[in-house]
């Protein structure tokens, strides 16, 4: 394999066992050469992988129109580049439609040895990325609530229902009672995450959300339900939505109904985008820090690529923050 | 070198001139191997180049904070991806501090063979990066106004003054006489194009706007620019921003300072992003098609790289979209 790749024994065994100070070039062709000839693959397969890219990608499963329209994915990478940016690290960002293109695409990345680790976003129920990134020995984290018992460490921030229960209890202490919730898509693992935590909240005090809606996190579908909500007989006095691209527009499509945020309508709010300080009335959200999360998911994966950087550190669980999009029920302040 | 490499002269042979049906990993050992052995190193060098990585550089030098608040470059990447992903490309996104710093980097990925081209964002008055990558003989495509001198095609709307010439007609015919101009940083060309338009469109009636001012496109300096601005003792009837998020921030700041939108100021943006068909008031902006751009750019690249697509079709010019944020000057209609 040494005359194959026309190199010494010894540059061979710094090749697959990552050690030495091997030139890239040279490790590389060292490596193609092993995984070539089929000796022993696996070995090969791992060592291959060890070979430096600085390149970690971000494969992102949303109808194109959904990313350049909402900022979160902004955020998100933001926070990223900003623990890569520094150490030479580039972020390969695919966009997928589906769940089998995206596992394809972790097989070819892998095989191809273009990327050092990968960013999974958006845990789905029964996920089958982790166990298959597990199987391609490829380190990966994955963004959303930690669980000890997935293969690939989740990096999320502590007591994930604890922004919705804020959020909750900031409505029912405004004498809010009909309060209606717009989620994402079922699949998404934050999505029930959320919805159970606000239907406990509400439970707790004897109460049921006067409507739920699921969404894909469109413009259009913010807008439509914000119309299909206000026209309910039982009008909510509250909406909740999923994320602040669509309770800006959610508080668009109110005031072109003629309602006054918040003096006629409270709306709230999730990720706390810069976008919510833009607005006249602020918006009233829930910090999810996507951006330290993002961060936090670099510097994790960093390591597991054997990167010297400093573990994260993400204590922090989802607050609230209350700004002007928010006030007493219709009503309430007359008393 | 065959030899050194472990294959065939005719596999060589084709590696070097990208011919044949040669297995990836096979040309890129030959290649490195080429490439290590010093033999015809610029031949080599370019061949690697040949070897796809399926892989477009798309290098940001933005503060990290502005990438995040900016929706422009969402909107940029999905017209990319649109384009890329269904071919099974990826868009490998560096955020740098410096133009030193985003030479460097072109320099190492080319060498490492780890992009097929490049995308160049934001042209710089004396753009060093067009001859440079020349120099790499890496496929680029320069964002902006097309260049005919520039070593590397760029990819822009046509007649980039037009949408701020159209801006300015608008509010014109709405009785603006006082109009103030905010600015990106100077040693943008898109910055100094379209401040020439306007105060080009203001000099055909014999006017000069009340104010200019130069800034970063931060969150910041929209709000200190307008409050600056509106506290002017010939205080602007009318506000043009260079991007929606900063004219989305110039209403909010304004209508914090009690003024109605668009009754008492008129807020003109740049860009065309969906989030300003959020918001009530909806945004009056020109639009400049970001995504059918970033689609355009592209296709030209893929091209570039030998992929058959059809060629790109861009022969929109920047239009003015008027919506709700600009009416008529305040007093004009009682007159």
């Amino acid at each position: 394999m040494a005359a194959a790749a026309g190199v010494s024994t010894a540059a061979v065994s710094q090749a697959v066992n990552g050690t030495g100070r091997l030139a890239e070039a040279t490790r590389r062709r060292v490596l193609e050469a092993a995984a070539e000839l089929g000796w022993s693959p696996s070995a090969s397969a791992t060592a291959l992988r060890r070979a430096r890219t600085r390149t970690l990608a971000l494969v992102v499963r949303r109808p194109t129109d959904v990313l350049g329209t909402d900022p979160h994915f902004g955020e998100l990478i933001t926070g990223l580049e900003g623990e890569l940016a520094p150490r030479g690290y580039g972020l390969l960002l695919h966009l997928v439609a589906g769940m089998d293109q995206e596992s394809a695409l972790y097989e070819r990345l892998t095989a191809e040895g273009r990327i050092d680790g990968a960013v999974l976003t958006e845990a789905r129920v029964d996920d089958p990325r982790p166990a298959q990134l597990r199987d391609l020995q490829l380190p990966a984290v994955l963004l959303g609530a930690p669980d000890p018992g997935s293969p690939v460490p989740g990096v999320g921030l502590r007591r994930q229902g604890n922004g919705v229960h804020e959020a909750v209890d900031h409505l029912m202490a405004l004498g809010h009672r009909r309060v209606a919730y717009v989620a994402g898509p079922r699949e998404l693992v934050h999505t029930r995450l959320r919805l159970a935590a606000f239907e406990e909240a509400l439970a707790d005090r004897g109460l049921r959300p006067v409507a739920v809606r699921h969404t894909e996190f469109t413009e259009a579908a913010a807008f439509a339900v914000t119309e299909e909500l206000l026209a309910l007989p039982a009008r909510p006095t509250a909406l909740v939505f999923p994320n602040d691209s669509m309770a800006v527009c959610g508080i668009g499509a109110a005031q072109r109904a003629g309602l006054r945020v918040p003096e006629e309508l409270s709306v709230i709010g999730y990720d706390n985008l810069p976008l919510g300080r833009w607005l006249h009335p602020r918006l009233t959200t829930v910090d999810q820090q996507v951006q330290r999360v993002g961060a936090a998911a670099a510097r994790l994966l960093l390591r597991q690529c054997g990167e010297d950087v400093p573990p994260p550190v993400l204590d922090e669980v989802p607050r609230l923050v209350v700004r002007e999009s928010t006030g007493p029920v219709p009503g309430e302040k007359s008393r």
